[in-house]
């Protein structure tokens, strides 16, 4: 196993859903950095549960108290740690889960993988409540990155069948800050409220939907990243998929390019502002694995939260049998929703680990 | 720069498109493996130019030599180096490209990554010709698994707006070689005619086109990949990403499951054969980054080629101001078709890395 | 900054010696293990401060608190968080250190390394209390090392001019126990007392002395390790020189063995019940990065502790001009004396790690 | 088994001593860089055997051929690959070895590691040939760290009982130089005569000797490296113990610190030419794992060479019983002398991949 990512700033993350807390360490953080702890437990905020009839009535505190790394609100320079506690914790939903695997759970294949050892109860460190460390790295990462005015921002670009309007060619960090502010986070209102119909009937029908999340990224220089293994997407990618329930990522176009032609596809150079620039931006800021200097744009796919209430089919692993399955407890109707910070935040400590990079043109 | 990928097994390439020669570093592969050279090579030819009109025709021997780590056709433990010599290089076709950038292709990020210093000419490190190293390895991996009873094969599963059928539920590595054998890599042969008259259209008009390639493994374990960063999808994007022209990557359903209800996607838990499988696979093998025992299925979104025959707006670099480009030389219509095979490769060294990992489960 | 060691078992340490918490991420363990807590903690309590006049008076409990990873005293496969509050703390100590480095302490260097905003109140992250963290997960180690027959020991080998006797040809568990039994861990306990009586008379003259460490581990398997870069000797002495005040590591005769003629220093092969074994050991178990299944051997040469109370020459770093410095406080008169749990923990965790390791021969 | 080491700039080596040929992939190394090829066919010419009496009478040619990454002189930022052909295989010197071990060389761990399919003649992968590719790394790392003011030197500090004086508190490049051109590379000629007079007593007595070798880096910045595991002695290490033969690795005064009380051992700090600096330099310019500024000195412990000419006392692996084995073929009878451009090699890579560090205090 490995909770860890990073090559200059790396992220580990611990933590099971019924432990005593979980947590973040940050190694590779610059010292000296003022850390808005307000701000960091706002943007914490928006992943939190409980906000609203469209997310999970549990309750969690998730104010991160900071073990070390942090000197009064400046970093240290040395391994920052943050941890929350697991205070609102009903294991008793969860009971009986260990012979019936959920479909499209983690029970099952934690079991091929750890035995019966683990304690799956509330997923372990399965658990969608392990995005909250992730969203701590990624807050600090975007208030450095703010410093240096680079801006990640995301919004639910789909939710089964409705849509938000997509992105502009440029984004501003007014339009994130907008998005972020909203009870849905969207772009168009209406379309927010198709949106949030269409979770809340799903919820009425004890099931559940997916979504689309997109996420854009502006200041960056051109020329960040590296070709074929260690591009900006490759690094992108292998983080993302990290966030529970995402089963694709895509970059500008992507998969709506292989329906193109080149003469279409193509993204013709301009100089705008004595910039090298495109007029429009099918490659998602991102050409060769490298930043073109145009918003780097990614799409993650979520999947409806496997969680719903109604009556499955699965297998007793003790009987090796057919059975019935029926889950209790509180659980999101659309995962999505949740998850757009913590898109947000896996990519800006993605992106602060790769500014971080040490150029090797730059030792001269 | 990084173009190594791997844990266990590590792959690093090196070469330009027109330098001496190019190749690959297999770090970490088992001694005392045959392997068998003329199915290397049958492998390779899949992604070599020159075989049809759908492709460039430029011609390359691409028989590997192998340097280390391979003595009389057997794995010797220690890396094993091969490489293929540049023989047939045009470089003027190329001549006057570095100040105007193409297009959607890695020039402009190039220079802005590593300056006037580096020789383009090509793509240098950045061109497709860096594929055969990755198929060396890929076809080396392969016969490994083969030998373990892990299957991989892929296929063109559309090209624009033509689709070939998808694997049934349970490919078969008869299906894979069936698929390999044909001209175009295709399960249905109808519709691979009509792919094959969607790129003959497209280069008759100077242009290309994108498409999608379905990759599918068989015979894999369940229990395999561990949580959050380390998963197979985390370790599959990052090194798909690293194929030229992929701009997305999904498993499973993938995007397709943004637009479904949790009843619809999730898959139910069957006894089949004794084990403990689905019905069917919106998962394609993979739940919280651990393989389920069922094939594990990949998409991944090839961009059309940017080197189009028609007239293109760019800028000069060193005049900062609009210009013209028409861009000579010999390139693929559709870089989807020869992709196919590094697909293939790419998932099956990257696997091979994945069944190597030290379990620690195993060391009692 | 990386304070994180690994490869299949990540060891990520955390903590300042004036912050909230220190602590350990250990990412990798296998699931499963039944860890006892007291026998860790008895572990611990070797290299705590003020159990004897030979150490520091400070009084620190140390007692490790479990945050995630473990459920019930056994490992739950997840990333497992240890931390220790920090309680006792006299910051008032090192104050006006900021600006007087202490000599061949690393105040200086982390200046130069992270600039003014680094507290070093203690020596912050560089403090050598950040050794207990790595007695955690050396302790654990070892716990899991036992149940699998391998066992690692160490012993002081030698303060300033005093030695104890080496390690036997073949040490035992039982013999590691004894020598952790000890005040002093020493195999001849006149040794011992002469050792004691140097460390007294450097503390009496408000000086400080160094030492030797020897360190076995015994039990391990021939054949463990790989060539070149990934030895057991590359991996040991990157995580050895971890350890704060080691400047030296040497295996088997090590730099005795600069002074001798091969027909001396070679370890003549003999068959031993039934086993390929050498007569003697010079090669301290490794040859060319691998082990022979004899006992593993490694020493550490540790500097004498920095801090003394006699008057120092140093330079203020506002001023830029000479100054003089006295130190106050409390310090160990010899950090070799508490550093031997701390060499067998750092030892231990690594060795782990590499008995972790995917071995890609066993992959059929 | 992996043959490389680095974080920024990865060194790849592979090769067997009997294959076809052997070299080095470098990936990270910066773009544009002029590469003088006769200097470092200069700088690999001292560790060419046939020299000297003293060293082993193969003759090598080893003139790296590029492969890939230099363009007319010119690195082009892609991986460079170097390779040099074997052509000089007299394999049957070698014959009958596979059965019987030779004392303290790896042919019996190789064999436990990799089984017998490893064809171990001439000792494959752990023959000192291949420090030939790790020269060409270092070579080209010595060139790049030159034209940034840093100088990397080493000596052939003793030869069993004979020993050179050390390196000066300030070592120039022009010492370097001109021990480097000296045939024993000593700084005291008179103490080099001594060393050549043992080695040559030793190989009289078909016998060999052991060494140490000291190794310095000069104009290397204060604050470079990261404490605990990923500072520069932690790097170096790693790295060193790389090289066949070595078997202690120390700083500054090493071992000698161990002796030492903290008064003498301590470096004080003065103000030189406006710099901090020490007066003396026992911490080998190291203090934490962060460079202070002052000159690096690291020194290697080198066994005698393994392969000798007396009859000495081995195992018949097939018969598991005693045996006597006398090792024909051609041998250095002193590995220190003709590794000294070796450790040279290994230092420059490794402090050019810690240089190139993304720091991350630099990002603001």
């Amino acid at each position: 196993m490995s909770s860890e990512i990073g090559k200059n700033l790396k992220i580990s993350v611990f933590g099971q859903s019924h432990g005593r807390a979980i947590g973040v360490v940050m190694d590779g953080l610059p010292a000296g950095i003022a850390i808005d702890e307000e701000e960091l437990y706002k943007f914490m905020s928006r992943r939190k549960p409980g906000t609203s009839r469209l997310s999970t009535q549990r309750r969690e505190e998730d104010r991160p108290v900071f073990l070390a790394g942090l000197m009064d609100g400046v970093t240290a320079g040395s391994p920052l740690c943050a941890v929350i506690e697991n205070t609102d914790v009903r294991s008793g939903d969860y009971a009986g889960l260990a012979d019936l695997p959920r479909p499209s759970h983690a029970d099952f294949t934690a079991r091929m993988r750890y035995g019966e050892a683990v304690d799956m109860r509330g997923s372990g460190h399965f658990s969608g409540r392990l995005t909250a460390p992730l969203c701590i790295a990624g807050g600090i990462a975007r208030q450095i990155l703010g410093q240096r005015g680079v801006y990640v921002g995301a919004h639910l670009l789909s939710v089964e069948n409705e849509s938000d309007e997509p992105f502009p060619l440029f984004p501003t960090p007014e339009l994130f800050a907008a998005v972020a502010d909203r009870s849905l986070p969207v772009i168009d209102e209406a379309a927010g409220a198709r949106m949030a119909a269409a979770i809340e009937a799903a919820r009425a029908e004890a099931d559940s939907v997916g979504g689309v999340i997109e996420c854009a990224a502006v200041g960056l220089p051109a020329g960040l990243g590296s070709p074929m293994f260690d591009g900006v997407e490759n690094r992108l990618a292998a983080a993302l998929f990290g966030v529970p329930a995402v089963k694709g990522v895509e970059f500008g176009a992507g998969f709506a390019a292989a329906g193109m032609r080149g003469s279409r596809h193509n993204d013709p150079f301009v100089i705008r502002d004595g910039q090298v620039r495109t007029s429009k931006n099918d490659a998602g800021g991102l050409i060769g694995g490298i930043t073109t200097g145009m918003p780097l744009v990614a799409r993650c796919a979520m999947k409806p939260t496997p969680s719903i209430g109604r009556k499955q089919q699965t297998v007793s692993l003790s009987q090796m049998a057919p059975a019935e399955l029926e889950i209790k407890g509180r659980h999101d109707p659309c995962v999505a929703v949740r998850a757009v910070p913590v898109i947000e935040a896996v990519t800006a400590f993605t992106i602060l680990d790769i500014l971080m990079e040490g150029n090797e043109n730059g030792i001269t």
